[in-house]
């Protein structure tokens, strides 16, 4: 319960930040679509700890493993297994306060749920369980893009504390993304970004952003109302994220403040197909895709491990005060990302096979 | 696939707008809650039409029928099935543009998905379909306030169009919101979101806005990482509602803005139990409650159904306008209250037993 | 939990025998179907009460109502709710041992698992909550109707007591079974049964069988391993149907005893497809349909009530006896054909179309 | 699809017979269970090949890694990953036939549903898959002994050919069964089944038989009418393992000969319990355990490599003949005592949580 996610291509998986390593397994992907392990750390590499100054020091190559499930080149159908160990770990860091709460991290929420915790390195808690996220992600892309070639999926860093970049969603690329360690594809959003990372890091403290998600070329007809809509299916694929705040699709809660007669997006034929001429629907329309760009946009909060002592208490109910050490990203914007990426594809995938199932 | 929702309490509902009627089982219900078909209809009686004149003058009365899994005035642990006739049907308003695809409604994405769609007031697409939601919340509400009494759901109406409410959500009642036929409990505020909706009417058009929803008396331990984190299964509950556009916990877009000193809550002991003494995580940490006050926020964007003539497109692909008729709502946020206190309810229910399944 | 079957083609179902009525919903059923209530209204004519002098005289015409996810003769995709009226409730002859827990029925397993029943009738654990089955499986055989023309599901009486009956697996009829109130295809044998039947309720007692059922025409592919293989889910649907203790698949039991030289089925080439020259694997291999004819056999014990003096014990722990009276078959199979029809029918609608979700 | 097992104790599988290894991931494992890598292997060593001369020569350690979920020597109540890494693979064996379709294997119906197989050593439909059963099967027992300390779980081979072994489920322990290689706790029937084996292997030919599976200590409660009964769970997981081709429980087929007057259970109080002084029941009555023994019966195929030549067709639709060669038993049954238990126990583990899901 809680480690599985989707209906058709469906994932369950597994692995402590400190512990032997962490892995994913996903049923029901299709057989005969070409996938290679390189397929698959080419996006935990976007991912990883230590690609840039901006992130956390940890050496994890994050180097994956196909255990299952591929054969010659291709995908079985079977169930494939992937695991990634971990090498570069560390808990002697955590040592110190393995009995004191964290603030605004899940030591204590873990501990009333499950009566017991793996302190280290934040355990089943840390964000290093999105490296398996990232992984079955990538398998999903994979599908994706055999099965529907025009589709693609863009993240990109749009906000970073104060600082928002102008970006065109209709046009933004992967590789425009790339080109910053911000993962910002505004120039100058992306310099001033950085600047604002590095004024925290110095000041010992952390700052939130957001994540813009565009997907272009889904076909109409994706998404199963009444409660799997394809926006709530993204909405809590978005929130299982660590340390996302809030959704929004479309026009989100800027639509709030138009009319209706603003907001609606009048339809027009063009080249054949029924289009419209604007988008606040996000690309989905009762809980369907109508064939235009999905849009949304995901709120993350500051990181929660800052370098500075802050009241607490401990696991035996004393106030005290903790100073984290250890190894932490002070923004984790850019290394979300590839993670928005890869629960967007693997709702994608889920629901592709959702409405193929129906079809004659 | 896509009518049900939930894990252990779970529902599966069905019903078109102009047919014969809607309704919603539930199976997991756990045997022995005293309930009558009273505290299911003071439910409905909330969200349905003509209840004030801001609403819809369709008049339903939405009186629901127990069909099964209710004996001697509780529950028997079977399944609940529940059923509300349509009364109130004319189709006769929507004859004229059954071939037309209403702007920013679900026509045009269900004749694509299904190849074929009930136009009589929407269908199955219709937001009357959320009866059946707050049919099944109800029920959902008497299992939590037997076994949490202290648990209380209360939502209101935060913003119209752009008239801003002040709301304590550490006191709000629902006596409060209910007070105003806005569902807005900060008077002043109420009666400009009144404003602004009769003026919309006049106009013509709909305006949108944000209802916000506070649970108290949550204990710590509910949720279920790392994919069914509690605030992953609230926001797939609320983008599940027609027309939400976004949704936001605890500290939301907001929080992005803040650094990671001032956004994490700082623990304390207080009477003996863990508390913070801030909550910008919203009573959610690791994606399980912390025993905080869990805050959402919902954007509902503006009614699609305005009294204007619109550019559009036929089902056969002829451009064309469309001028539609009917009995609407022009604005659906003090309708929506209700409706999003039944989908909070299914989920903390359902989180419930979750976190029950795995207790000595 | 529990009132719920199959993924893809999934149904929840509800109702108490002396209830207000039975129902079902079925989510995830394909558009574009053309069905009626008389399509599903014949299956549960074959399974009502009343229909022959060999079963209950209860009297239920058991009228199916099409509530919602059908318009203009079509499936629309979206959720169908039927439901069906008790009528004929006489609660009268439970009253005297509501008390009392009737050997080898659910009396005593219920309250111990919900604290509470509904003595009525049997209340959720009647044979009754099959008509919700039947109802069900026979939308499902439209949707198989539609799909896979040369499909057909044949149940029918193989014994009853120790009658057994001889009839060929791949030419028996619908009508042939139907002809004779056994439902027994063989003459002779359904004579006999019919004897042994009567002559049980002369002796105020009751008799088991074992109905047997064949699927012709079932496309190789369907089935998912390494769990959810054919033979797996066709054995949880028949040991989910009251009175069943036993199910085998192909040679089953008796297969034990042949060596593997006489029990594989070779392959050879005929009309271009691969076909087996045997079928003791009974239209099953590896869990996946392989082309030939699906057999299976489910055992039903006697029925448990019978109109002599039994001891038991009360719920308050008292020793004591029990007379029951009311309204009972006294052998269950002529009526568990449609039943057995049915689940088989859910199994397979499901299959295709989670094998159809994997294809491109 | 396919790959996963349970509801709330829920596990997904993978891995191929000559792959790099197979495993599995447990969700919904309750925190706080004791829990050794050693506990697995106990079962893994009843299971794996080489254990005696009865069995396939292949040399497996079949060595369990826990990679995940186990803490300090707890279960940490998140996902459980285990990894076996497959050692002694030689699929050369298997070159020389990997375009012909093995009779009664799954060659056929995987190259049909998927478009390719892995075909060294059967790939994903190896038998050796169960392993991954065995390893999840031992952590639900070794839960279900800390929660239902009475709980025990005993198969044992009833019959092998057409030797049947006498023995008294109410009293037969594991210690006993385990005696002799054929998993025979009857002597003589041991002694008479080892020569049949070895009858069967010196003639190239292969034997069936059944397992029985009784189940002591069982609370009363378990089971989720009226779809997943008990008895239908169990029986989903028996036909879910290779070669099995039949399920009884209680009387099974048997009791279909049986009057209900002498099949029926009389209840009687003992000790201050309510008991039944028969059992034909099986344990479970309309679906929900009742305090009694459950005991049932699984019907093996005899394996269907046997080293002589058969006739076949090549993948390509030519008339051919095979002739097996490798590594593999001339009888499952000493084998599968550990996987039929390992089923049961997840079955049980399974129920239980959902059982406790809706207490107070």
């Amino acid at each position: 319960m809680g480690d599985s996610f989707g209906q058709l291509f469906r994932i369950m998986s597994f692995g402590e930040s400190h512990g032997a390593g962490l892995g994913v397994v996903i049923e029901g992907c299709p057989a005969g679509v070409p996938i290679a392990a390189s397929d698959i750390q080419v996006e935990l590499d976007r991912r990883r700890p230590g690609q840039s100054k901006l992130v956390t020091p940890r050496k994890e190559k994050d180097q994956v493993e196909i255990l299952s499930g591929v054969f010659e080149g291709h995908t079985l159908g079977t169930a494939i297994g992937l695991l990634i160990r971990n090498a570069d770990v560390d808990s002697s860091k955590y040592e110190d306060f393995k009995d004191k709460y964290r603030p605004s991290h899940a030591d204590y929420t873990y501990d009333v749920k499950y009566g017991r915790r793996d302190w280290r390195g934040g355990g089943r808690a840390s964000a290093r369980e999105t490296a398996a996220r990232v992984a079955a992600g990538a398998v999903a892309k994979r599908v994706l893009s055999v099965r529907c070639p025009d589709l693609c999926v863009v993240g990109w860093v749009a906000q970073v504390a104060s600082v928002s970049a102008a970006v065109d969603p209709t046009t933004v690329t992967s590789d425009a993304v790339d080109a910053h360690p911000t993962r910002c594809p505004d120039a100058q959003a992306a310099a001033d970004m950085e600047a604002a990372i590095q004024e925290a890091r110095k000041a010992r403290d952390t700052v939130g952003g957001v994540v813009s998600c565009v997907v272009r070329g889904v076909p109409a007809g994706w998404g199963e109302p009444v409660f799997d809509k394809l926006e709530a299916d993204l909405a809590k694929a978005m929130l299982s994220i660590p340390a996302a705040k809030g959704v929004e699709v479309g026009s989100g809660f800027a639509g709030t403040l138009l009319r209706g007669s603003q907001h609606n997006d009048p339809f027009v034929m063009a080249g054949g197909d029924v289009r419209t001429t604007s988008n606040h629907s996000g690309g989905i329309q009762g809980g369907i895709s109508n064939g235009e760009d999905i849009f949304l946009r995901v709120a993350f909060k500051p990181v929660a491990t800052i370098f500075q002592s802050q009241d607490t208490v401990t696991s035996d109910g004393r106030a005290t005060t903790i100073s984290p050490k250890g190894r932490h990203d002070p923004c984790v914007l850019p290394r979300a990302v590839p993670i928005v990426e890869a629960m967007v594809s693997l709702v994608l995938c889920d629901h592709m096979l959702r409405q193929r199932a129906r079809q004659p």
